[in-house]
């Protein structure tokens, strides 16, 4: 029996990994569950596991919190410093499914318990990454991530011996401009770019997935998790979305994982680890798949695979830079105030005009976002005028 | 330093053998190097590797061996019972490479002596499975595959949790006749027949890869090597080769093995396990491969499939009768005796015309597999006459 805690137990990632908790009661105990404000999510699933605790990150949304609850043993509490205690209190096991840098302090208190931390969020390991490893080398915590492409790395990758690793290759769908031009690219709607063919997601990563951010992005956690030379990670396009990533040895086997596009197979295997839990999906069919497909990426018609590529060779406090001027170029993006090309040229403009020391804490790395943020903010309002006049210039990227 | 000894060294696995230990002087110190006649190659690669002992099973080549190796240390011997010493002599590894029965006798000696034997031919897990196996429990020997499939599934397969596998997937190229008709391949030379798409190996084998039966028969190796349950062992058509075979986990996670279709992949995995080594192979490149089918067997145009099945689910001697059978047919194919389309029917003759006991020992397989081989033979007589008739009946398999 293992105590769960899960941070954003009411997001996808959240939601999918209670759904299999909950399949295995004689497994899992939840200790504590974390939302931002989803009160009413968050009540159902406490009191359906059994939890310990709930909190909400948004402190105003305590009381609700408190009288949907009530009469129930479960513990309640809120704010950002509860959450950051609930992280701590222990358990087996911590799913990191925070989204975006609020998720950092609370999966830093859980490493710190050097017990198992799964990552289901980018920031910790693109923003924070050095932070992050060197806290978890500390406490002796397990890192198990839960993204589909570095959960297929992890099952294939031999931790014991990756001198014998000659590559690891990351798939990507290509997304829903993978056959477009420049050119066609140039007048991508936000409706077009959240529409992904093979995943259902939100929208900040749907779009990520679009510009191949999302790829460039796991890049950067691929090379944190998997002690590579950051050369020898490859990236494919494979837009079918049936194998996860891939592990090249020396010897010429090369291991992979499939699956169906369903977060509940990487999200089961981390929870089970080393062991395996069943989950509720049919069998992959391989002949009703019928065909996989394998092109080259085009790092021109896709420029946020060579500013990442980049990124993680110059590290520092660059990757955490791209991340925060993503994030700032795509809600602009989304709040359609830029083009979508415009998103790779802000993270470009962002990584030349601010230039810091490499981060060193994890307030170091806060400090970085939030001012790369700043920077970025700028880049979208003087790239939206140029995006909404007649003629739009190319695209220096 | 492990010291390997070599059953088979001449033949085509026990050369891409000889070339991966050759590379690492370092890690493997040859003791035994044996073949049937072949004594010019023997010698030299005995004199390359500074073998220990070589060892031919035609006696009547050991004048040549004799003369071939004077003046150097190497000991020489010949015939089959010195071919059994060699194997008992307790090398850290074996190869098990001779092909055919002939190599059940010293795989059994080498499994005796309770180190690593890896199985480079069918018979031992096919026609003589049951008893291997409980040889290699007895012994505390370790059982490696060098199969492709099998070593696919080796590397994929979680040993230590059996029943968190759902199912086995077994890759098959379909072999030159997959989209024939069985109107079509009534006509098939043995010229056409030999002609692999993908491996280039020996016209046996190829025959084998035609009808199908070599999948069969690989079927049946993997329900030896695996403790799954028979029907979760399934069989999927996948032309280009490049994935090995996979193993479906209960999670949805389905590891596969790929690699170039060069056996010194799976033969540098087993010599290496369980750490890796080095092979001289290109990198695989999904790009330049650029698909991947897969589509269902056709068990009414390939009976082999359906006949293997059946023969795996009877167990008893009936594996071994129908590997016995199915050498028959092959030989008598390859010698313009019966049509391609005749090697099943032949197969189910034997099948269905003898029904031995259930083999408890060595001496019972090898009684079986020769009564088999005659019991086949004769239908080949029969069957001749139809082949050559200008009214070909149909086949009723």
């Amino acid at each position: 029996m293992k105590t769960i805690t899960i941070l954003g137990a009411t997001g996808s990632i959240g939601t999918s990994t209670l759904d299999l908790v909950e399949r295995e009661p004689d497994r899992f105990a939840v200790l504590a569950l974390t939302a931002n404000c989803d009160v009413a999510r968050l009540a159902a699933a406490a009191i359906r596991t059994n939890a310990k605790l709930a909190v909400v990150a948004d402190e105003s949304c305590l009381p609700e919190l408190r009288a949907a609850l009530a009469g129930t043993t479960i513990g309640c509490a809120g704010g950002r410093a509860a959450i950051i205690e609930a992280a701590a209190m222990g358990a087996d096991i911590t799913m990191g499914a925070i989204v975006g840098c609020t998720g950092l302090e609370p999966v830093m208190a859980a490493i710190a318990g050097g017990k198992t931390v799964i990552l289901a969020n980018k920031e910790p390991l693109v923003s924070a990454g050095e932070v992050v490893l060197a806290a978890a080398a500390r406490s002796g915590a397990t890192l198990l991530p839960a993204d589909s492409e570095h959960n297929a790395i992890f099952q294939c990758f031999d931790a014991a011996r990756p001198e014998r690793v000659r590559r690891i290759i990351l798939t990507c769908s290509g997304g829903p401009f993978r056959e477009w031009s420049t050119e066609q690219m140039r007048s991508v709607t936000p409706e077009q770019a959240v529409a992904h063919p093979n995943w259902s997601m939100g929208a900040k990563i749907s779009v990520d997935s679009a510009t191949l951010f999302n790829k460039g992005l796991e890049l950067i956690e691929a090379a944190r998790l998997f002690p590579v030379p950051h050369d020898s990670i490859e990236i494919v396009i494979h837009p079918q979305s049936v194998i996860h990533s891939l592990v090249d040895y020396v010897d010429g086997s090369v291991l992979a994982q499939m699956g169906p596009p369903d977060m509940r197979v990487p999200i089961a295997s981390c929870l089970a680890w080393p062991d395996r839990m069943a989950t509720p999906m049919a069998p992959l069919d391989l002949v009703a798949i019928g065909r996989l497909d394998f092109t080259a990426p085009d790092p021109v018609r896709f420029p946020a695979l060579r500013l990442t590529r980049d990124a993680l060779n110059a590290g520092g406090a660059r990757p955490a830079i791209l991340n925060a001027a993503n994030e700032i170029a795509v809600a602009a993006f989304l709040n359609r105030e830029i083009g979508f090309l415009e998103i790779a040229a802000i993270v470009a403009d962002t990584l030349e005009g601010y230039d810091p020391a490499a981060p060193a804490t994890l307030e170091d790395v806060l400090v970085v976002d939030a001012e790369a943020r700043t920077v970025a903010r700028g880049y979208v309002g003087s790239r939206s005028g140029v995006a909404r006049g007649a003629n739009v210039k190319d695209i220096s990227v």
